[in-house]
């Protein structure tokens, strides 16, 4: 689901940043020598970024070729070997570490989400990311969210509506600030952020399509639930911590939004080896 | 030390992606209005990033204007605010995101590196970062690393020489790696990675102008200060941790490089309100 | 709604395309040499395009200075002025025909949209264009569509999905191709294309959130809009012609493509006159 | 004549306002499922645009393999087959509308030449183009506008004069503008717009490439080819509709400009059927 | 005529190139401490490339302004001020060499092109540049042959023809070639490569617009300035060193093409010194 | 060590300048057409910019083919075949200039800088490029500079320290400057410009790694070299002609920097024959 201009256009930048003018160390090897190597990861965790890296060595050298034996969303254990590489040696090292950061910020992420998946696998509730990402980085990141077993809120600015208070403020209330905006775009998701229950049964009233429970204890989650009976989806979102996570998907809210998923990134722990 | 350029693309680029066709819900703020804001920071750090966060509300109206009340490099305290910006609403709202995620990745990288900096500054030694950094973000990043107290590792693979196990191998010797780079490159930092006190004498004999001792245990770095007695700056590098740090410090290496300086992020937590 | 970052690449983009290396008739004029304007229209329409005009100017020569009697969305009738400009006599020469191409294209649509929504502003319908446009302006057409009264469709095949034919042959059937596209993405439109009464049926089982009723004769969408009863929109698509458009809305259904909206262009009569 | 570079850079443009962060539908097929289409045409025309369609599938896939049955500028009947395509059928249903969207419109414009240029066949006139043009499409327009018989005019302000009233006026009198012209550009066509047969006196006079003759009456038109002599081309602009044109042609001017022929659009109506 | 997005677009690639990741040693000046500064010339020329210079400072803080003393096309004598800046320090320095670098090049190309056109200025003939040129910098170098008061021969492959011998054979002869030009693109000038007196008869039955006499001797160049008898402008090309530049321009011919006069590079000596 | 991103955006906008809106001309040859060519030198030097030439014939049509006998940094005589080119015959004809102006141009820097480099061959000595270079083309240049056998100085202001008078007065002194620059970027080379013994001796002391001595005497760079004794590089700048850049080298320095080696440029003389 990722564009190749996005991937072309995304490994060209890194590449820039890094070789710049040139590799100044591979001037040490010979140009025509030949190597292969193995990229392997020392940790556990859900491998995502394929592409990127295939594209990094690609774009260094097209006599570069790789075969990958996973997949992006496939599971990785220490010592697991994820892809062989065969090319020009210049290439290879030269291409390496901007393919590696690709691989280890993506997959840390699918990692993150798919840990935080897990633990409230019991339950219907489905994970959603936010906009709180890496500038540049958001469709990577996203499409990481969701190898990882968690969903992707909207985009950006562009592919939902987010109303809130500011929003509800200029428009004079929150059934006002829904039914313009049900004019001024169809087929667009319309939801709106509520701090207390009374914003809540509005919202519901007024047809939103979603409401953003913001902070709302675990009690108040409860019984937003209840009041809402499948009127609209419910996303709790703020206070979600590894404590209160479980707890917050057990109330019985369809979504739950969190920006540590995309705003904090732990990398995970690749290398290549040249063989 | 950031050019305008860079921030100018960096900031374009974060804001397609946000904004993409349109923000749907400043739709329903008067295109008129007038507003003021506030950003804070809700918990201690190091700021960075206010030329990003600037230039995201410019390019989104020109008529925005910021007065920030800290700089780069300063220390925030939970509930200081950075900025107040006047503007149209809409501007505000729709850079909010943007001008954000820019702040809380870069105070956050400035943050951890002025805390690993501050728990050897008993020492000489300067911290370093490398290029194990998110893609298409690594100036920003080195800048934040810089604005944290910690040091720039080479920017790319253009500015400096950074001779590996399999360079040796294919000049024959550290010596004759040495010198083809020499004769390569003039007044570009040759740096060799060692993995024994064997090559770390080859590298002192044939000049390296900086020595990587790559997972070395602290008996091993101790004996290569002895060793190098100045000749070449020693940098540690591998099994750098929260446990080991200090005592590596305490070795008397010149340089410790550690890739969680920029391949980790742990973002500030912001936010902006409206008046 | 439309951002400035695309204004300012689209505009660029037609002024490079028509400047190129120079305006070589400009050179006749004194360099020095002051001229306003007026920007007319010699028909009837609703206006749209200022940002892109204004834009047009000002790169040209920021010394432009454009003041506008009208805004986006405006009925002109003929004769109106649109905007008076003042500046370097050599811009406003060099930018008098980008500026023109961009009103009387987005004008043209924005007036084609009016049309169409005057038509059936009886009944409830909404008018929807659709990925049928000119390529590299689709924002721009979809932006003058909105302008003119009709509404946008999905922006591309990113916002939302459209399941047709062979999407459903991969799936098995609609409902899994529903189930699975749920699960793909939260918050996304799911429209299903439907060609028979039948399959009509099974997307409003599986719960579709709007359905494409493809080339369904007057009667045929009678009886779908009595079978769907509200539980997903209908949208009218195929055969629509000037003839048939009125008897189409009036069967009740939700909505109607009309690729004709954006593939075909009649631009509309403006010129511009120096004092 | 299109340069690849334009093809490319159009093309990856259109795609990206097209697919965007990925086509969500395309989601539900088999990443691992061939197919193949035909592109056909549901009317009468001229075919243009083929490389823009094959490079939008290339560059969705470069797997993507398109047999074309016909050629730019070839005459198309109803129903027939334009191009047999194979490939990974994510890639061909994701391609397909950015692929059509070029053919509908190049080949609309390239028919609508050919209609204008088949009334005046019996004349010796050429039918120009103009720089009323969509905004960033101006040279793949020319060349449509040459693929249906007709020919170009300048393509931007580059690459000729037009001098027109507010360039005479700087200048003091026709013949000074001229004389300027050509000291300033040599190997340049240098046109003159004027508007009364004296003016046109004046610009015979003073040694004009060209003329335009704007607004100008059928008999003005024959008294100005009379006294032209072929000292200079004689470009009949303004006034020209589907009345007009060929008795316009049947004065002996050679050259009529049409706005019309690129300012407004009929696209084609085409399909792509997968077997 | 040089256009602004031009200007903008080169000067952001060369501070790209130069500036990098940041200046490094501007990091030891205050960045509150302002500074005046002058440009001056240590040789005499002609002035060119205000433009590019301006834009340097101008990119790398709005802040700085500019004064010039001398304009484009403007005599220099060793030691003129140039320009004064007034602006913040780091970027007077920041900006200098890539300012300097744009001015150094064209005012020397302007100044190469003065006074070759001195050594001719005594008959009528017209000294053209080709299409020999720095890539990327074609535009730039144009404007500086003009303001030196050469003329420029046809921008690139596409605002002219130049029929060469291998044009001629794919097209069967001269006038073949000629009249399928003419045919293919109008209001283009047309110019036919010749070598020997037989093929210049040919082109100017044919009706060629301009022919280009290639290596014809001085003798040769004088029967064919009076074969043509003013039927189509003449230009020499080939053999034209400081020796024989007179003597051809004394023949009568009407052009004289140099590829001397940007394909080699004589930088004028300007420096930048800080009050 | 030129990356191929580099070497696709430069050849891009070269061949965007060249062939604009299409080659003109090339449309008399027939589309189908195959030919073949040669590149040849009328003169002896150095070959450079083979990966350009390649990269033009590539992006102007993918079917040409071409074999190098000889490579990038390979003596040239006058008469030599460079390279032999297939392909279709439009393609040649449309790509020969571009790839021609890489070639002279970065062959006739390498060829300069090998004059250059064998001048001073008995001594020591290694002849640096400067800063001076053409806009946008530096990282071609310096690679030319290189190819010839000289060396590459910073390649721009982020990659090392050059520390000039002003930023000596704005630090206070040459040892504040240094110990600055040293704090605030490891691993870059610091150099001092110094116009005195007075201050090499400052710089010395301060540890500058390289000193600039600026428009030093023959008989002042005698006394630095023997004052430096090792400590530091010593690099001659300013006053280098042809008559004293052999006495200048025979002094002992390690480094003289020649500005003309990249503003001044001297194309080779090459052409492209079909067979």
């Amino acid at each position: 689901m990722i564009s190749p201009q996005y991937v072309t256009e995304t490994v060209t930048r890194a590449l820039l940043e890094d070789v710049g003018t040139g590799d100044l160390t591979a001037s040490l090897i010979d140009s025509s020598a030949l190597a292969s190597a193995t990229i392997m990861t020392r940790e556990a965790g859900i491998l995502c970024g394929m592409a990127f890296a295939s594209e990094a060595f690609r774009q260094t050298d097209p006599a570069c070729q790789l075969d990958w034996r996973l997949a992006d969303g496939d599971s990785l254990s220490a010592g697991d070997e994820l892809c062989r590489i065969q090319g020009p040696a210049r290439a290879l090292l030269t291409a390496e570490r901007t393919a590696l950061n690709f691989i280890q910020l993506l997959s840390g992420t699918a990692t993150t989400a798919s840990l935080y998946a897990a633990r409230v696998a019991h339950t219907g509730v489905k994970l959603l990311d936010t906009r709180k990402t890496l500038p540049g980085l958001r469709l990577a990141q996203k499409y990481a969210v969701a190898c990882g077993g968690c969903h992707n809120h909207r985009i950006g600015l562009f592919d939902a509506f987010l109303i809130k208070e500011n929003h509800i403020a200029a428009a004079g209330s929150i059934s006002a600030a829904i039914s313009t905006a049900r004019r001024a775009a169809t087929g667009k998701l319309i939801e709106v952020e509520v701090e207390t229950a009374e914003e809540l049964h509005q919202a519901l009233e007024a047809g939103a399509d979603r409401i953003m429970l913001d902070n709302f204890s675990l009690e108040q989650l409860c019984e937003a639930v209840k009041a809402a009976r499948g009127r609209a989806e419910l996303e709790a979102s703020g206070n979600v911590t590894d404590e209160t996570l479980v707890s917050i998907a057990e109330t019985g809210v369809d979504l739950i939004s969190i920006g540590a998923l995309t705003k904090h990134v732990r990398a995970l722990d690749l290398s290549m080896r040249l063989d």
